[in-house]
């Protein structure tokens, strides 16, 4: 079995440093979010991911779910997990009070994320899709469903889904075909079958609350004709209380390559009733607020199965002894640790992991600002910036979970293949994050084409990184780290200048190069927040040189050795997609 | 399941265009393999490998191995399917006909060697170390053992194993416990535990030929006192019947992420009797013997592992719907690989696969030579190249397996993720080959110190390339490609002056960098051999556009989009091991 310890200083050493974001301080609800209520939080969730949760990630493997006569039972010890959870008040950590929510901002609530896929993302999964229809429903349903459904999604006792996919359209929502026929009374009866959709039955809640990609006949073709429906397992009467199955029936579930603790549903809607979220034919944009703080998550999600990771992987190292280092002087076997080659590679990991959770943490300041601060414009501006960074911490996390569990089975040797360690569990467990919520090819075309492409908002960027990096114009300690940022950021604008000449009059060279594009991006993003965090460190040096100065070193590490990434995706990209699109394949 | 169909035109294409060893094109003994001779070979090859072989991937993956009461159990249809692979003579291909092999050249062979990597890497594996004892014991083992042993392992009745590691010591043998006590009439009794043996124990051959590194009590410490047994898992009667049980016991099967069909057993040697393969504490160097050609073959296995993912992924966009590309014009949904960015992928794919099936036919040739030319200076020149070559083909390979069956999940999207289409066993199984004989890393260590350092081999390599580029000077169609082609070769030659000068006080800076070296070292060579495949296809033009076209445009695209990654693994490596050295991973 994996280890894994929640990194509660390194998240503690973002709270206290890197809230840096004067809108974000300004947000009067946060206020009392301080220091040691974070921390207490952390302490609680720590213990709950390491003690509880943990366990179950190798159970779920071992002892996938089972689907038996319609009906899906989780691993063993899941069900009683998922109890102390909710009693727990996990499922209510970001929501509104209004619904028995704790209100913490996304700043706390992002670090439990990451615990919570460290710990074990089978069974994270079945109370994530539960966030998403939260969000949803708070932002677009009506008053009546919100305080029917919120407070038992809230509370954890029911679960959510997110029902796009049709076998026939994964990426094109356009071509879906499940049909939705108003009834009298105003609700909907929808038929038709959803594929893919996680956590779509389960054992571990008495409801499950669909959300529904669905056309009304008679509305327009492809995807302004979608709408969004909120179709329950069980009805739920005036009251509040369960009532009578609904038509809502499980076909089978995936048998998977990872997440096997977490199913996989193939769902039927056979007249199920349903009642509409938001407009009419507007249901995509509606499924898009949930769609797009999920693909955060799923972000996220990378990051902490990185982090588990690195931690084993760095244990092991410390303790598995083979060979001689260079710097060996008594002759005996050393550590692997002690191995230059080894060496690297922890520290490729390490940089990217801390890199990132600056990032993510960063970006929750936006969040919680594109939500609730006070001033409209200050909240549309943060927004753009988060609509900016979301397919990047989607899309780069998730490339860069595949390659740090892949260093990690390296680091294991023999051991990182086999079963016992964990480790290659970790590999297969994040392999679906690249995928799911939207592939991370659609995330670099949604990035390049929506986001770039005729907008202001990647200037807006480059303008905070340069602002921070003039600010600093002067200490000898942080020039080599601004020279180089720089440098980078040259790069950024410069492909950002090709690809918006390119998108004049020959369209495929900016699409085969949004990949390359994201990735830059996501390098000079990590490397903006090295440079914060240099920052940081370095006016702290004094109070904890051990902690600190290692920060410092990972930084230089980062820039060195990570950030020359950037310039053979650009190079790349640059040549353009003449063969691309001349290609045969015969 | 997957398809798999032999790509033989890519292969009669080397074999007719490529075959530009003069050495080789000297040896006298192969001077019958003709192309219609290795067409036919191959026509076979691919109908075995597709229909009986590439059928049991999938059925190995479901139905692992299983261990009970001390005997594995392969896969069903495994044994039917190894029977006839023996009877039609697979094992025998490359063998000395005075064993009953058909003396094939590697230039044949390692065709086959893709072929069975791409149809099932598990099934392949059964056979695959058989052909490393036979090479081992081929030449270094005396004539009676020759004679005793040679014949049945060529036959495929008797199967082998290489035994090095053991619990405490994988790439550092020199802390090997197992012990060999001499006795009286010159044999040996192997006590002690081998671990991670793959094909240590199965039943689909009446004995197993175990070949197993040992200590003689009383020799040297260290690598310096290993010595190489052969032991049987069955003793070998004087007339080669097989008689007693040995004392070679399976204790247990490993419970692995992949090649599930794929026995990897942890073997007790208990008073088991052998015999000394070549001189007393010089085993590790007839090991590796075996181990060196093992190294190139498991290159193979990514390579034929990625041909299939290729060819998959191929498939699917060819027929997936979904979404409209930048050139539609009916405003019908496209196929996706008429998105740019698919394309792309697919072209990542076949480039590398194809640049390295092109570079392994090149070291075949030098193979061949250094094994077969009547001139000892010519044969320890050719030596020296695949000395030089080998670990780059394994590690390279391998991963660039991982990159392209990663991308071809990707394709697939959450059809990918799923068991149903195979795709993901391709990732899981490839996922071992950067691991076993070696890690990648130890081979990159391996090049650097063993092969570059102080050593002429590179330059050798270099001229080589170097005078190919110059004897197409002035073409006007291969300026593009020679300049590039120049620029790398520089990168190359700098980079390894920046080793050789690092290894004189720095040497954590070089062990630091050996990865980097190795992928450079991997890119450069691909680039050569799509610059030989240009050439060749650029002179053959009208024979047959469609195919020649399609290669100088894949030479296009790998020199464009996948050459520039070799600045960002030198200027990363260039920037020393300060960080790396300095880091305290507290």
């Amino acid at each position: 079995m994996t280890i894994y310890n929640a990194p509660i200083d390194e998240m503690m050493f973002l709270f206290n440093n890197l809230k840096d974001n004067e809108n974000y301080n300004e947000i009067e609800k946060f206020k009392d979010i301080n220091s040691d209520l974070v921390k207490d939080i952390l302490d609680q969730a720590a213990k709950m991911n390491q003690e509880i949760i943990h366990p179950l990630a190798q159970v779920g493997d071992e002892n996938p779910c089972v689907y038996e006569n319609g009906i899906v039972r989780s691993p063993p010890g899941y069900k009683e997990a998922y109890s102390k959870f909710i009693n727990d008040g996990w499922t209510s950590l970001s929501c509104d009070p209004k619904y028995g929510g704790q209100g913490m901002p996304k700043t706390v609530s992002t670090f439990f994320e990451e615990m919570l896929s460290s710990a074990s993302l089978s069974f994270k999964l079945y109370s994530e899709l539960s966030i998403g229809a939260y969000n949803c429903i708070l932002h677009h349903a009506n008053e009546k469903i919100k305080d029917k459904f919120l407070p038992k999604i809230v509370e954890g006792k029911w679960s959510g889904t997110m029902c796009l996919t049709e076998s026939q359209c994964g990426t094109d929502l356009g071509l879906i075909k499940t049909k939705a026929s108003k009834q009298k009374d105003g609700s909907f009866l929808l038929t038709g079958q959803k594929i893919f959709i996680t956590s779509g039955d389960h054992d571990l809640t008495e409801n499950i609350i669909h959300l529904v990609l669905a056309k009304v006949p008679g509305g327009p073709a492809g995807t302004k004709g979608i709408s969004l429906f909120l179709v329950p397992k069980f009805n739920v009467n005036d009251d509040g209380s369960v009532g009578t199955k609904n038509g809502v029936n499980t076909l089978s579930i995936e048998s998977k390559m990872g997440i096997k603790g977490s199913p996989t549903c193939v769902l039927n809607f056979d007249n199920a009733k349903g009642f509409l979220i938001g407009e009419e034919n507007k249901g995509l944009s509606s499924m898009f607020t949930m769609m797009n703080l999920e693909r955060i998550i799923v972000g996220i999600q990378g990051l902490g199965i990185a982090e588990t990771a690195y931690q084993n992987s760095l244990s092991y190292a410390k303790e598995r002894k083979q060979g001689k280092s260079n710097n060996n002087k008594n002759n005996q076997t050393d550590e692997i640790i002690k191995h230059a080659d080894i060496r690297r590679s922890l520290l490729s990991m390490k940089s990217i992991i801390e890199g990132q959770r600056s990032l993510a943490f960063w970006l929750s300041q936006q969040i919680d600002v594109s939500l609730n601060h006070s001033n409209e414009k200050i909240r549309k501006s943060a927004e753009e910036l988060v609509s900016l960074i979301t397919p990047v911490v989607k899309s780069f996390f998730t490339d860069m979970g595949t390659e740090i569990t892949n260093e990690a089975i390296q680091i294991f040797g023999g051991y990182g293949y086999t079963k016992d360690q964990g480790i290659e569990q970790l590999f297969r467990d994040n392999r679906i994050t690249p995928i799911y919520e939207g592939t991370n090819s659609v995330q670099a075309i949604d990035l390049v084409f929506r986001k770039v492409l005729n907008n202001k908002v990647l200037s807006n960027f480059i303008s905070i990184i340069k602002k921070e990096i003039k600010e600093e114009n002067g200490k000898p300690e942080l020039e080599k780290f601004s020279k180089i940022l720089g440098v980078s950021i040259n790069h950024l604008e410069e492909f950002a200048k090709w690809l918006e000449e390119k998108n004049k009059n020959k369209k495929d060279d900016v699409s085969s190069a949004c990949n390359d594009f994201l990735k830059v991006l996501g390098y000079v993003s990590l490397a903006y927040s090295w440079f914060k965090i240099t920052k940081v460190s370095l006016d702290r040096l004094n109070e904890n040189k051990n902690f600190y100065e290692e920060k410092v070193n990972t930084a230089n590490y980062y820039f060195d050795k990570i950030l020359p990434r950037v310039e053979a995706h650009y190079k790349s990209a640059k040549a353009g997609s003449d063969s691309i699109m001349k290609a045969k394949f015969n």
